[in-house]
């Protein structure tokens, strides 16, 4: 059985409460909660952490690679800024998914630079908690299939 | 029923006889299979185009206002060079998700670039044949449900 | 009796129907109507064509030289991206006028930049419709008058 | 009826007796006096200054607001360098119609970038004397006529 | 009664021993006296964080939403390579304004960017410890009244 | 008895009319009532100019060293285009607070450079009104203390 | 025997009438004869094509890969600006060459970019006409010869 | 007898007194006092301004014309800033030589770049007092001689 | 007896397992093991930390000034994003060391920016595990010796 | 009969023996045996040069006016860096060609750029040893041909 | 008696017969003349230099320091590519005066860096061969006279 | 017995006189010894050579290959400008150690460019003499081990 571990990044936690015009109304929970029973129906197993630490995020990904076989992440302002998580990424060389709830491109500028994405497996961007279950069966699909990338 | 417009952009025509390593094995027939039954499951109508032309997609897109309920492109070389179609598809109003079969971010730098990004709702990249999957996946949720934006 | 080439590029056909915010209400029929009195009054012979085609553009151009004696156009995205138009132009010698409907100085950054005007005679943006008229104007009186350029 | 404020910018005042290859043979005198003409064709009232000073500039359309009903201005050499004219404009909340006797495409690059033209309704270029001529009518249709911009 | 929050960003708990040139003789210890006197004064109730943690200023910002009234920050070297800082302010949707100790213009260009202004009311920079007191005051005003920003 | 100079740039004397998104409702009369009422409080002696002219602010700025302790400025639009105010502050040798009614990291990216400010004490943006009562307060709290910069 | 397919990209068909100073007299005829004698000289078989259209030009690279052995090919404006070209190539596998009749190097800044070189064999400019027979000499003897590349 | 116009332009009335490490302790009355001496030697008529006023200096230049045979200027601030003084100098078709006290490229970044320089013959910069006589007699060699520009 | 503080960034806790081609096959232990040989060797006291966190890194430096006479360290991906790494090394007065595992020259165009090299003593680059060897003895000698820097 | 120069840059001495992959196993003399092959079929004369040093390169340069009627040059690294070289061909009024062992597109960006190419007639590259005989092909053509350039 | 050493940098020596347009009519053997005149007026002693090889001219400078009180140099192509150049003017600790024939302000944007003026006492440009007697005399002054730089 | 190949670049020879406060007081001479010594201690065999031309250094370096096991070198100023240097370490396939006297992290932006290094396997910089020694130490242990990259 496969184990996946998921990594919400800074301010995530605070989901559903403001910027809903960005980021919609969904709560933290409720996108928790979707991954699990997509899990569920996969048939994998699901560990999920929230951090606003960019240095506990390194850490999650450092320990990942004997506990883990895919990882599904939203590195959130990470995405822009962190060469230590890109490093962690490919560090742990396990097969990463890259997902945002808003559409980066039509945000500020230096949204549109990840520093992240070029160590991962793929992205997916814009959809809103539907990014995370695509991102999910994306991950999945690639774990089962060597027809990817 | 809803009806979905899915636009392969210049080059695509030739998948999976070159450049395996970038775009893997699979052939423009296999994705257009896979899309159709997909859109069973899903209950949807599905039209597929391939055109090399940048101004037979600005066509494409300009007709199917009234016609289409979504579209699912993948703009390939155009993504990074054509405003035209950007603008096709602010002009049409139709929400439009754009896929990438590779990871754009660990390719040249001017393919870190798209024009057409900002027009859409969001953007799948890196997933392979399952990037278009993932992508129509978001689309359908997306027409049926407004948690998104 | 003077004859002019006027072109309207990519999208333009859908005018009048969607972003009335930046294109405003006007439709291309009612533009081409309003060109055809201004022609009707300065008595000079008007030829109109619409294309989403950079080529068709580019053809259409190129054939110009011995059949009129001057362009208008509104490149529209082509303005910001068309190397070949604006060779096209340079080639006919003809003396050419750029118009736009909106003001492209208010909008994104990259609309800011005119690969097709320096070929122009001039410039014309921001009047809506009107732009076409004035445009049409001052072409007519640059073919009278050598007190310009 | 109404009444339109005409600014010339620096250097203006100099036309016609050099760099005729720029600017053309045409003479500040005669450029107003086809203004008045025009004005007294479309019956409205002109007003016409010609200074060097940015702040001068900036006083005259500082007490627009309530003497006139829109601005034609070429800000000449202020337009690249003047935030000032472009925040007079702005706090004027006049319709003002930027106007240029030489295609500013065609020349040094600096001339490209427009500070005043993103608070203005609309830009002509190009045409010599004419400019200003079909700027003053675009500036009349749109004080009449709500279709634009 | 009103509840600020501040915070003091990394190396501020050096203050005072090193660096005297940029920074001056003032402690930390005296910079929060002056702050309760200044809190006293005007009436509020204060509460002061030092942290050389990005991720626990993130926290600490995520957490005041439902506690304090607004933020007078100090982001120190966090003001310019922070977007996680700059999300939380706006998730926080607290009036917040940024404080720097030395004037940011005068140093080397990168400090010279600030990720984090843009989602703050205001900043107060090179007054020394006075920047505090002045953001301060500037931030209780603020609160009382409407007539700002 | 301490002697500051305050100077508006330009447009300030259309303040409270216009734009009262960006700078509030406040007029510059109720501005220099504040400041005068400030100037009574703190016993210092205060004289207020506003020009739309570059050229008058130079000459006021090279005029006060002699008859001044210090200087407030507004430089409005000429923040970021005038390297004559900025060195005009240099030759003056007087401790000079740079002020903003509105966050100018808000705001269009070219507001976001500031010649002036090097050459100043400190700075104050984005407080309205209270911009200038806060940075004439940093002002008079320098003259008195040398614990700053 | 091999085949070699020629295209002339956008406005070449104009060749010999206009800009003479910076094309040369020569016309795409006298261009296309003297291919064909260098080709029987060869012993090679030759095909050629002028298009103004990109998607034309994608089409024909994407056909060539079972029909040629090898392309020669002068992008014009295209080389600049198209992406979809490059890939063409790419996908194509077939040994291309890249000429030019005028040097790139002596013109606008912008035609020292050349997109669709990356994906070519060599590059040929500056010789008029004869940047032809050059290439195509090239060519030939990078298909009998692997010393090359 | 050749007469040549020196303008001096802004805050250069306050040399001598301060920011003696760049421009040193001579005053604008001893540089005034060197020159007419030296045209004195050379037999030529000099007229001498100060301003601190773009426009005053645009005026004094476009009327320069019919009363000069040359310009000796430092344009100091603008010359980094004024495109209206380089059009003015373009305008008037008078050898003009461009002086500085100090080396400019030993200062700030910005002070490098010289907007007015390619409207001149010549500059000279770094000299001190004595950048002011070499540009004179440079001027004055050049009205005499034709070897040179 | 002389004390040096060792500091290994993030992800520097993997080496040895992943990304041989870059890093090599040392790890951690061994690189700790070396260094603390060598400085029994040199006679100097050793305490060495790793973490993968910004904030922790800054509070070791913070606290370092009293407890030790210099750093060696290698920030690994907080070299090129941390202004608070530099800032603490600025506050410390301490002479550091900064070390790479790899030649940085080689590798993505933004891993050749160094923050917190131009804080630091020297730096040694390229060695692998020899040159944290190379930086300790440079750091030695540095503290023993005035003839550098 | 027709004299011509051909120089070598640095390092071509070393052709041959290492980085096969980019530049062949082809060694300088076996260049030298074929272009000298190829001098005896157009009945020319050729002198050939190999040198490490800028300065030599521009001597040769500037004496070969008077003594050879066109120069073939392989500028080497020299291409991106020298203005020497670029100003001795400019000075000569030779018809230069430059030539390329690779396809300098293909490879870091420092090398897209050619200050040397500007000056010459043309460039050819990518073509291994068969560049130099391409390029003194072209050059052999255009002293015979005025058809060219 | 002061010594001046005068370096010419290279391609100077072709001087007069190529280029007119640019450099003038004058020869070397002219400008020699000129400044050996100058010095006998000025009575220093002159030692004149041409040399086309950087490494020469940073064996000239580098051996002045003992030998000459000042340097009169025109570095040419190298003024705008030698660091080295540079890093000996700087060794020399020599005064030295930085000449150029053209204007370099109107020519090519590449010709507008110098990186060897920083390390000179000023720069003399645009007066032909007057460029060297206008700079030899401002180098003697200096040398006299300290009320400069 | 290892052959070591010391090359020291422009200026270097000055060393010790002059700009004490960035190179320090070490001379040439006292570099060489110690290395020498160095080498005695280590047992390889060392030949030292300075030069100021690139073109000799190149040269050294093209014959380097068959004479030396490895190479020491400061390219001084060339290190920033030096594609030929570049070209000249990668063509001799030799380890190659890059060193620089001061931390070239706190010089002008130009010196933090290092066109060499990529070419190398490390660099050491900011030890003064000692740098040489480090990178003599850092050289000799990649030739006997192969733990290093």
């Amino acid at each position: 059985m496969k184990r996946i571990l998921v990594i919400h990044g800074p301010n995530l936690n605070l989901l559903g409460e403001r910027e809903l015009d960005i980021y919609g109304k969904v709560t933290i929970k409720e996108i928790n909660e979707a991954i699990k029973k997509e899990a569920k129906t996969s048939k994998v197993e699901v560990t999920i952490h929230q951090s606003n630490h960019e240095g506990e995020i390194v850490d999650l990904i450092g320990k990942a690679r004997k506990k883990y076989d895919g990882i599904l992440i939203n590195p959130a302002a990470y995405t822009h800024t962190s060469v230590a998580i890109r490093d962690a990424i490919l560090a742990s060389s396990l097969p990463t998914v890259e997902v945002h709830l808003s559409n980066i491109y039509k945000r500020e500028s230096f949204r549109q630079q990840s520093l992240t994405a070029p160590a991962c497996l793929g992205q997916v961007s814009g959809f809103g908690m539907e990014s995370y279950i695509l991102g999910f069966q994306g991950l999945i699909t690639s774990l089962k299939d060597n027809k990817m990338s």
